[in-house]
């Protein structure tokens, strides 16, 4: 199953769930994929059911999950981007978080922001939790997933390295999209491991990696996570991204206003943004 | 005005909104003090009118804000602090989220994980937001506050070492009391600044200083995370904490089951919570 949060054209920016069907979506009446997840783990029949019909095409995009409770990211969780990065290899996962306030839909612009003009890509397998829990055992970790998407972890690179803490370059507003849809495990391999995962910048291919090479795998991550503190529904995991991004370079590269990000998860789906600069 | 999020003897967990009048309490029909904050801007008028009167020493106390959009956390933010965790004087905030997962009652008890015995003491002076805003500058940052609190960043030292990232040793579930009222602005020195603040551990004093002291003030800080982010009412700051910490001590020094766990800040309120250790 594949599902997408969109928006609607009431000129409220009210968003309402939608399930792909072929060239259409059924809409489903809730806010959004997190307002689905919510519900409990019949979610999967509500959302099978029949609804009024859209064309694909025309659809308006939202952050897949817009308001999720957490969303959890992963530093230094592939061997390429741990070395591009002078760093030693983590023997614990590296978490940070970000706010929903820098997400935005698949085909949204990212905003670079008017303080700074390093701007970086950054890949990532996306995981959407589906049941709670603390304390996940790694065994039962996957049946927590309701499913996968893409994620760019965008990065404002001289304000993540202001400081010692990466926060504060990786929650600028409108900067993350995540999308286009949540796609059910059932429809890829288990813990989504073995997917090609790329990105590119203006056609020209700048990462290119795969999913099986995640130091922490999907169920590692939940179960680490979940020793903290709660996984509730809609939760979303950024899993970390690999070798290839701009800062990796020499010299460094840095995403310019106009130029198209394309993000791809195979058998899960494409972003395509364009980067705009915003005005003080 | 002084205003608490009272739980409900109902069974169900409600909360509601609560007006301290004296040794009363007047119950106002909102879930949370954050969802009150979400009405806008006339938030005071609807907090000032009267309602069902219960006496305050009944009352229990959830989080002040159980579910913020953002908090937003400082460390090194007083030179005290700095200089015991053997840091150098930052030029810029270092930020640091937390997941409401992590927050508790003024009367609670602090969760002490099974899988650590490094729990430590950090008392803040707490903010919440009441008036939405991106890119706000310092002159106007402060209408910007709803009112002042008092909070605990009680960390799982070891867990916030274990990697370069601060957020697993400070999002622990049930770690966090933030309390007991929201005093609004009218009723402190401007910014909430020359107040004593102070933590205390089965009555020794582990803490003393002063909000005076700040490195950045609650007017520079929203100024700062405004460029970053938009923030929204009910949004919580924790502005960082000053020397004493256990972890700053020779030898270390934790807290341990059972222990009561004291903090205040001079004329905002008390937070009193006592250890208890998770089973695994």
């Amino acid at each position: 199953m594949r599902l997408a949060t969109v928006r609607l054209a009431d000129g409220y920016e009210t968003t309402t769930v939608a399930r792909q069907e072929g060239q259409e979506l059924v809409l489903l009446p809730y806010a959004d994929v997190g307002a689905l997840l919510a519900c409990g783990d019949r979610w999967r029949e509500w959302a099978a059911r029949d609804g009024e019909r859209v064309p694909l095409a025309d659809a308006s995009l939202a952050p897949l999950v817009p308001h999720p409770n957490k969303i959890v990211c992963l530093g230094l969780n592939y061997a390429t981007h741990i070395k591009e990065m002078g760093r030693p290899t983590p023997t614990h996962p590296t978490l940070f978080a970000k706010f929903d306030g820098s997400l935005v839909g698949a085909r949204d612009d990212i905003h670079m922001p008017s303080v700074s003009d390093d701007l970086d890509w950054e890949a990532e397998l996306g995981v959407v939790i589906g049941r709670p829990g603390r304390r996940i055992a790694r065994e039962a970790a996957l049946d927590h997933v309701a499913g996968y998407t893409v994620v760019n972890d965008v990065t404002v690179r001289d304000w993540q390295h202001r400081t010692r803490e990466f926060l504060s370059g990786k929650t600028f507003e409108a900067t993350t999209p995540v999308g286009p849809l949540l796609v059910t495990p059932d429809e890829l391999p288990p813990g989504a491991s073995g997917l090609t995962i790329s990105c590119a910048v203006d056609g020209h291919v700048t990462q290119k990696s795969n999913t099986a090479d995640l130091l922490f795998d999907v169920a590692e991550i939940i179960a680490y996570v979940s020793t903290i503190i709660t996984l509730l529904p809609g939760d979303l995991i950024c899993t970390g991204t690999p070798g290839g991004v701009g800062a990796g370079r020499d010299p460094k590269v840095f995403l310019r206003p106009g130029q198209e990000l394309v993000t791809t998860v195979e058998g899960i789906g494409e972003l395509r943004n364009t980067v705009v600069k915003d005005q003080p």
